[in-house]
């Protein structure tokens, strides 16, 4: 079985040459000692705890899952290790605020290094994306004292965090969620209910975890304006962080999952729970979109490492695998056959998979960066324009890198043709681990409907010129021949995006159900367009390097750019035909004419 | 969670309204007394075996597995009895040669039938599917001794038949294969190699088990001519059939696999394991494509029944649960929610599953009824024109159907959101089982090969022509006017059908990687072609009926027939552009240059 390597070239390529990192970070604000020596000792770290210590534990993790008792959930070996020496080494922290611990970086840094952890365990590194977003919420949200007392420990690695959202009738709409916070005499609340899909919602990480709850408070507004955020702790500590008596939180029990297997996806029961109110009463689920987009941008990270992960294990495999001969000629004269990878299907299968893995790390480290000036940017219109350009990209990096992260794991167990159902090959695990992205943190159906409805539609189509003046302002720059027919369709695919916008806006105004039917193919096309234009911008650095190329790095680039423009980008055709189909044939089917048994 | 029941009223539908097998067997050489009750009656009685039988094993059978020993396999509980059951009955036999104890019926009834084992339990499926193929190889190769000996208990049900074709170093490529049969001075052969992927190689469901074993005569041609058959008991037995004393076979091992986990996949290593010939010597490829075509035909059919419990059991998720409103309104005032059906996007998922899991019956029972025409059409010429249209076929319904059973499978996941990854529900099941139906009996790639290079280049399109000349004459016929429009659009698809095919054609004679490269994309735009016939067939046959629809059934016809003219048909638009692209984009990158960790 081949192992995963954090592709360090690649992510040198993304972020130093495509979107050039070391100047961005001297233009950002606390960020100006950022050099690309200290980037690549970090990316280098980083990828030497992934391959030494998340690689060994992620196929034995999947294959002896967790385990639930009474007295809690024992995870699979090396896991916990592996969280004490993350901790330790200070990696939680990374991109979180000096004052509480951490080390100040970016966060940028903190998602470009992510992709390690998510190539190497995904399963593994699910606790500590929970406990980030977690922070990035009580670091926005949280009291002064509540981010000494729980912040600066989670930041530490000390205790973890999970985020209590779902209930069993109810996960993409919360207005419909009952569990209860009743306010005590000390100030505190006392929180019961019961919260179903909690990963990590117990463990044998750490002696403590912070569960941040979403509950009604007395009287509170029917619906999602009735909602609030509670800190509720496994064990109830001192305000010095002294544990105490077990809070009244149970895990009761853990589902058995297609895949990650390593993570316990627990059900939660709070049964009278101490709990702290975090942030404004009844405004929890406006804090929650804190959380919500820290773990979205992540959610996109997952698609690029399950690519990447694919890509990596196949073409080992496409190169050593001996089968039938090529059809234009015997390649491997010495050998019995030739190895696959001379057969052109198999190419193509391979290079979806290059072109996805690094067409959306590009799209990742864009939202990085985009991520960097909103917070971070020298002035308020920049980082105002920064915001909507990353509220634009975020469900569809979410959604289109997860629903081609599936797509690119799919073709790795096809690379592999029976081999790849056998578990020994890794690459059915890595399948059945990317089958949960499309689902969680908003499915693509939901992140469709955030990008067409809210996002562009409401913003009446201004929130998509942002990006697509960019875009345009780009392919009007000067290229070389061989790319100028690229720009060209690049240009006027940006046009058909915002006529195509257009076209669903005056449908969407007599009927609302024209955006539900249009939006998936919509993110979709929107998707493609993007990786077009992180594609073009990667063949116009490469094309000049291609001379003092000593391994066919830049030339790689070049190819795999003309692959997508040719063989991938039109599925922009098909997508724009089903976008416009309408509504109508969607809503005349009756109720029960889906199915007649 | 909901179970699957047989789809009687589609099948129904398919078989008996747009295919009218009631006037089909009328015509066809001894099965003219199958009227439409008979044929009712077979399918009633098979969907209550499945539904009562099968459909209670599907879940625990996943749950459980096989497990393997040195004294054997043990499959899951209730398989073995499901076995027993099936047998007794007479199933095994329903569509084989009365003169070796079947009922003479003709394969089309056994294949209709088929979808309803498929979707109550795929794993448990596997073993009589086997037992047809070799049985169906036997009868065409074997002698009468051999059919008399083995034939006729395979058909019984009283021995299982297995087909040893891979080994670890070739699957696709056989010529590549090693095992070898050394003559014996009494006329057999000793058979020695060790055979993977053999499906119920060893089990607990009957106490032989006849293996059809590819090895190597002394002396044979190398490569793919130089291949026999053989014949070898796992018991050695006289002939009388009865059991004596063990053969030189035995299970090494089973491999823990993605699904169909209730399946046994055997590593089966036969030491100088007493077999006999069946058939020509160095003819044993050309036998086995009776047994591939067989088994292809049945794995098409899986992809419909993967669809169709996609389906079933989505769309009653979709009814039931509440989840935010309609965007155009509340629907359901009453309740908390509005049941998701009631969503664009749901009803774009479900719409889909319905496309394929109806449509694909229809391929299903097109091709079925071909098969019968080729076997026993009423003279040569007529069989000939059926062999061939099946023969193009094949290819694209075992892998177009597939692809797009594991869509709906996937889709089935995606109506359930982060429920449909959790193992109760049941959709991560069919996902995982149906991901083996892209694999085996050939992988997408291989069957797209067969299709475009072997088959319509092959005979320079005549073969194509066939199908085009059936669906375009039957364009031209006369439509009423709300279907005018999809007739033209399918009639001009098959003229760029032709077209498409000319332009690969001529390309190919210049650079042979032509064919590789656009096969794929050939055989997908030429899967959603065919569709479009089938769904434009059954929308004319609904159309007059609509008026006297009692509960909308052909009223969901039209419509569904309109969704997938709409939504789905357009994806011939993106893979004619992929398939137009040439080899160049894919040829040009280097070996090395796939990836650089």
């Amino acid at each position: 079985m081949y192992n995963y390597k954090t592709p360090l070239r690649e992510i040198h390529f993304s972020a130093l040459e495509v979107f050039d990192y070391v100047s961005h970070y001297q233009q950002l604000s606390g960020c100006e000692d950022i050099n690309e020596e200290l980037f690549k000792t970090i990316l280098d770290q980083g990828a030497k705890f992934s391959n030494e210590t998340l690689v060994p534990i992620n196929a034995s993790g999947d294959e002896q899952g967790c385990h639930w008792s009474q007295a809690g959930v024992t995870t699979p070996a090396g896991f916990k290790e592996a969280f004490k020496q993350y901790a330790d080494m200070g990696w939680q922290g990374l991109a979180s605020d000096s004052a509480y611990g951490g080390q100040g970086l970016p966060k940028s840094l903190g998602i470009i290094d992510g992709e390690s952890r998510v190539g190497g365990c995904l399963a593994w590194s699910l606790c500590s994306a929970l406990c980030l977003g977690a922070a990035n919420t009580l670091l926005a949200f949280g009291s002064e004292a509540q981010k000494q007392l729980y912040l600066s420990r989670i930041i530490a690695g000390q205790w973890t965090a999970t985020m209590c959202l779902t209930e069993a009738h109810c996960g993409t709409d919360l207005g419909l969620l009952r569990s209860k916070a009743e306010p005590q005499d000390d100030g505190s609340y006392a929180i019961s209910g019961s919260k179903i899909f909690i990963t990590y919602g117990e463990h044998d990480f750490t002696d403590n975890i912070i569960h941040i709850v979403l509950a009604r408070l007395p009287g509170a507004p029917a619906g999602s304006k009735g909602i609030s955020l509670f800190i509720v702790p496994k064990i109830n500590t001192n305000s010095a962080g002294e544990l105490l008596q077990h809070n009244g939180v149970s895990c009761g029990s853990i589902e058995s999952k297609m895949g990650i297997h390593g993570s316990p996806t627990c059900v939660m029961n709070f049964d009278k729970a101490r709990g702290y109110l975090l942030g404004e009463a009844n405004k929890g689920l406006n804090c929650m979109f804190t959380f919500m987009n820290t773990m979205r941008l992540g959610t996109a990270n997952q698609g690029v490492g399950h690519a990447e992960l694919a890509l990596q294990k196949s073409q080992r495999y496409a190169r050593e695998r001996l089968q039938m001969r090529s059809i234009s000629g015997v390649k491997n004269p010495s050998g019995e056959a030739d190895p696959i990878i001379v057969h052109p299907d198999v190419r193509r299968m391979l290079l979806t998979q290059k072109a996805i893995a690094e067409g959306g790390r590009m799209m990742v480290h864009y939202m990085a960066q985009t991520l960097d000036i909103a917070e971070r940017g020298s002035d308020e219109a920049q980082r105002q324009r920064a915001e909507a350009k990353l509220s634009f990209t975020t469900p569809i990096g979410k959604a289109f890198l997860t629903e081609l992260g599936l797509e690119a794991a799919s073709l790795g167990i096809q690379c592999y043709g029976g081999h790849g159902f056998i578990r020994e090959s890794g690459m059915e695990q890595n399948y059945r681990d990317a089958r949960i992205a499309t689902l969680y943190e908003g499915t693509t159906g939901i992140q469709a409907l955030d990008l067409l409805g809210r996002k562009v539609l409401g913003s009446g189509g201004e929130i998509l010129k942002l990006t697509t003046d960019d875009i345009q302002a780009f392919c009007h720059t000067d290229f070389s021949e061989a790319l100028t027919a690229m720009a060209q369709q690049l240009d006027q695919l940006c046009q058909q995006w915002l006529e195509l916008t257009g076209q669903i806006g005056a449908k969407a105004m007599v009927n609302a159900d024209e955006v539900g039917a249009a939006s998936v193919d919509y993110l979709m096309y929107s998707g493609y367009v993007m990786l077009a234009y992180f594609w073009l911008k990667a063949a116009r650095l490469a094309e000049p390097k291609v001379d003092q190329d000593s391994d066919g790095f830049y030339q790689a680039k070049l190819e795999t750019a003309k692959f997508y423009y040719q063989r991938i980008l039109p599925r922009t055709l098909s997508h724009k035909e089903a976008a416009l189909a309408g509504a109508e044939s969607l809503m005349g089917i009756d109720e029960a004419g889906f199915c007649f048994v």
